[in-house]
């Protein structure tokens, strides 16, 4: 839930005379999201999204986002497209943030996906991967393998209050992923967020990918370990192996995988549930008083790493070997 | 900041299929409202806002409200109009609670009102008041002056921690306000709560009035207290009465004021302020733990009962007499 930034009229007007979008019809604030600000406009042309980018957003990693969507809609990928400005940009100011207008997108994320779901989820994520290997403009991975340990550092001290033991158990992982971590797989630009509220879907169909604002350069299998962790397993955190093996036949049928990438699909999993892991318990111990934004439980992921530590090969994900 | 009920797509299809407003091309949750869950649908025939009706509504009391809605569009007031579902009816259950489709009304609030905003603002309670006349229908204002001794009583002991003196200048001013209360002004439909966030215009000129849930049946002067309060003080708490003079010449240039109803202004803006001076605190007091929404201070209410507590007459508003 987020709108965080109150937006006057006369700014709002200002920021909206530097585009050609036509006059302004409505303007509501959208309570989806946490990292930004976002608004639902109404024009006499259309519907678009402002967003405005709240400080966990780095300015400077903008035109990657904004490009990259861009990039994607021009190869054919269904997601939202900065507008462009009347001078051509696509990031401006409003009430001292970066600001952008995005396309609206048809379509609603699905709160209990299907097998089917997870079909084109995969699908989707592989077109991605595909449209994105030619993109000019690159971004390291800011919560790559190695980020882990000094992330945890920050809450070392404290991760006990969440659940016995956790630090312990953290420790001993983030050691496994060392020396464990793939190095030589295909890499390109991943979306790194893909979660069911990122990807919209009309009529049961697949209808487009939201929010790239934590898109990067990093192995691309790591995404589809991020989408298996957050796809694939029920409310009660038990693993859904059928959804599990829609989501990768679904990926390899439009870009196979390679054997080593099968291979390391575990390994990878356990790191995608460490770095969700790690995220959710720095916020968790950090909620500030008064917070209108209730964090995730860090123990979902918790669960989730705790199941791929009991995986032995890609076959427990429902794929022959 | 609002979206309390967290909708599934399954109770939502089964909710449409009710109605019959085209296919769902998108819903998303509006940050706006305190009172109920508000999401915004996109349909291939247009726009609509579904709201559901949460705790502090009383089921009982939507059959008015969504006919008066009904009754004052009929009238050519601009606002949003209930919609009929496949057998007439206008209120349906969703995830357990009451809920509605309304017609999505364009145009924004203004956060920073202007004097010809109080103008139109003044002509359009004179209007709701007119066509109100003929509802059928008869709500009781549950939160009229003699409800607010015992509203008071659940807070009273506790006022003081909010301010120094509170309770007993709070109890002084009801004593005042069950001495000089008006009993024979002119009455009818009220709107109740008519803050700039309810009244929405499009480009500088008045384009309808919105969330009916506080309307009731009242004195009609009331309601142009309340605008007075709402509308005309300034962020500083400074009483503007150039605001003031055109709320109160746009209400009267559809709708004259009565004597009677001018001379009872400043009573009438004291237990005005004194209402929402009332649920503030009560509110205030009682905020749950992890709470969503911050609760507003009362102290702004107090602050303007304070000037009406010095107004001698109706002048003070900018009014010859």
């Amino acid at each position: 839930m987020a709108v965080y930034t109150d937006v006057s009229d006369e700014a709002l007007q200002q920021f909206l005379a530097l585009y050609d979008i036509g006059d302004l019809t409505s303007c509501k604030g959208i309570a989806e999201g946490v990292e930004n600000s976002n608004f639902l406009l109404g024009t006499d042309q259309g519907q678009f999204i402002l967003t405005l980018y709240e400080k966990r957003v780095d300015v400077d990693d903008l035109p990657f986002f904004l490009g990259l969507m861009d990039h994607l809609a021009a190869k054919g990928l269904a997601c939202p497209v900065p507008i462009h400005d009347k001078s051509g940009g696509t990031l401006n100011r409003l009430e001292g943030r970066p600001a952008a207008i995005i396309s609206f997108l048809n379509g609603m994320w699905v709160k209990r996906p299907h097998v089917e779901h997870c079909t084109m989820v995969g699908q989707a994520l592989a077109e991605l991967h595909k449209d994105g290997q030619d993109f000019a403009i690159v971004r390291p991975n800011n919560l790559d393998q190695q980020s882990w340990r000094p992330l945890f550092e920050q809450s070392r001290s404290r991760a006990n209050e969440v659940r016995k033991g956790l630090a312990q158990t953290i420790d001993a992982e983030l050691e496994f992923l060392e020396e464990n971590w793939p190095a030589d797989l295909p890499s390109g630009v991943i979306h790194a967020d893909m979660f069911p509220d990122n990807v919209f879907f009309l009529n049961n169909r697949f209808s487009g990918l939201i929010d790239f604002y934590f898109a990067c350069n990093e192995m691309l299998a790591y995404d589809l370990a991020i989408c298996l962790n957050a796809w694939c397993f029920e409310r009660d955190n038990a693993f859904n192996v059928t959804k599990a093996r829609a989501l990768i036949e679904g990926y390899s049928s439009v870009r196979p995988l390679t054997p080593e990438e099968l291979n390391a699909l575990p390994v990878l999993a356990r790191g995608a549930a460490m770095r969700f892991l790690l995220t959710r318990l720095h916020d968790w111990l950090r909620v500030p008083p008064g917070a209108l934004v209730v964090p995730k439980n860090p123990l979902e992921y918790m669960k989730k790493l705790g199941f791929h530590m009991d995986v032995d090969s890609v076959a427990a994900y429902g794929i022959d070997v």
